[in-house]
């Protein structure tokens, strides 16, 4: 059983790739008694979907969900403790991950003035900054978070990744815990946001890690919006305590038109596509299909999510 | 002798770096008979300066003239046969190789048209490009040209360096000749230019390479503008030939009013700043005080210009 609703923009799901003795039934977000009926594996393959809770109580035979999507927080609730989660976790690490260095190096070479002087014909020279040597920190150790870091590493950025409690990693060396935001971010120039919505991560980044980050800091958010205080976020930029952001989430998704982001100089607002590259739906099924030959052969899944955490444990 | 015109919009020369012992005289485009008598060093802080053979004829004790540059074409004259030419070689690298992975993953990733969705509020999702695994090829087998393609191969690009001759590279391997940039330009998406001007490099790339380019194929310039034949780029973008271009330099700088290629959709028209960043005049008089040094204690300088290529050999 395939949900496909309720987001008319999102490429339809490729369901010939789903091997031909599987039953296939597309529903839409409030599916009928009979569609429900005889589910084992449910895909959600729109992640605006939001009421799996109630969906389960009534496909009572589903025992595996499958997410088209790394956040997986709108699909958590008590129901699941019955049913095995995945999500698609790999999918979107490298196109995020450049993306992320998009936003940044526009911002360090000011690309959006850029845009705005050719508009109006103009030829106005202006110096601008460099990346290598500035410090960055990056909060979300899992797969995507991990792909933004070694980019960044990579353009010779000295990055601090920052996770939910701290460790020491191989590659990244000491993961700060993401407690300590406040001093991580008042050591850097840029800070990423690559987390799951948890509760450690809900409203992680407010004022006080702004004004840390301080008026030369840039902020992007490509996990989810509610990690930031937008009405914070809005001040931070507003008064100069922060330069910039780059957004690809938002607390309210469709950014609402009133929203003072979509105007603040230094701020690119993203509809929630960051990691959405041409022919991402094929290989976003593909993770289903190598998943549900497992399942049909009776071998464990991958990108088992843990409802406690709401991610996959590394 | 410090020449600091014509542009009015380059910062000061930092001076105050030059040792004490050394009396500067910064003059005009056009100095005094007095201002050019005593001198033996010339620094031709502008890059725009272009009338060195006249200064030379008349500056008869000037034995070594510096560059505040690393493309030097304007300043190739016969006067130069009695004189030590040195560039400006290394300051500039990392920053345009900056600016061209801003460029190109700007192109990938839509952002110029994020930016003017936003400008309406309007939320418009879409699907966009991948860098990696691409394959690119970068004219100009200088220091410039090398810290592009480095840089691109960090990001998973597949890069092939074009020089004046065909070689063999440690690094990047096979260096095809200039001549072969028609086959070369069929077998990449992306083409970045950062190649002196010099005879082989002007016009090199005409209808016939953009053709070679083809329909998903990028033009990066941050060489020098002569060596695209612009006409037949605004040619090339118009029809589709080529998907879309970011152009740092021009045939005419500035780039004048009336040209088509401020409006084309898909193009960047930057101000020839790619390389310029906040305090870069410091790091460039550096590269001339340590020089300076070499010549008082009587050593062979750095970075020295070969009038009949028109570069620093490697």
């Amino acid at each position: 059983m395939v949900v496909t609703e309720p987001d008319p923009e999102l490429p339809p799901p490729p369901l010939e790739l789903i091997p031909a003795g599987v039953e296939v039934v597309e529903v839409s977000a409030t599916p009928t008694d009979d569609q429900v009926a005889r589910a084992q594996v449910l895909y959600i393959w729109d992640h605006r979907f939001a009421d799996l809770g109630a969906l389960l109580r009534r496909a009572t035979d589903v025992r595996w969900v499958h997410a088209a999507s790394v956040g997986v927080n709108r699909l958590l609730c008590p129901e699941l403790a019955a049913v095995t989660l995945t999500n698609s976790r790999g999918v979107f690490d490298v196109p995020i991950a450049e993306w992320v260095i998009a936003a940044v190096l526009s911002h360090v070479k000011g690309l959006a003035d850029s845009w705005s002087l050719q508009r109006e014909r103009r030829w106005q020279y202006r110096t601008t900054g460099r990346l290598a040597g500035r410090r960055a920190a990056v909060v979300g150790s899992g797969s995507i978070g991990r792909a933004v870091a070694e980019r960044l590493m990579r353009l010779d950025v000295d990055v601090t990744l920052v996770g939910r409690t701290a460790s020491a990693d191989p590659r990244f060396g000491t993961v700060r815990a993401s407690t300590e935001l406040v001093s991580v971010a008042a050591e850097v120039d840029l800070l990423v946001l690559a987390a799951p919505l948890t509760p450690a991560t809900t409203a992680l980044v407010g004022s006080e890690v702004l004004d840390a980050l301080g008026p030369s800091g840039f902020l992007v958010n490509v996990g989810r919006g509610p990690t930031v205080v937008e009405a914070d976020l809005v001040d931070a930029l507003r008064s100069g305590a922060i330069a910039g952001a780059a957004l690809d989430v938002f607390e309210v998704e469709p950014l609402p038109a009133g929203s003072p982001l979509w105007s603040i100089p230094n701020v690119l607002v993203s509809p929630h596509m960051s990691g959405d590259y041409v022919g991402f739906e094929v290989d976003m099924m593909r993770v289903f299909t190598d998943n549900l030959a497992r399942w049909l052969r009776g071998e464990p899944l991958h990108n088992i999510v843990d409802p406690a955490v709401g991610y996959v444990p590394q």
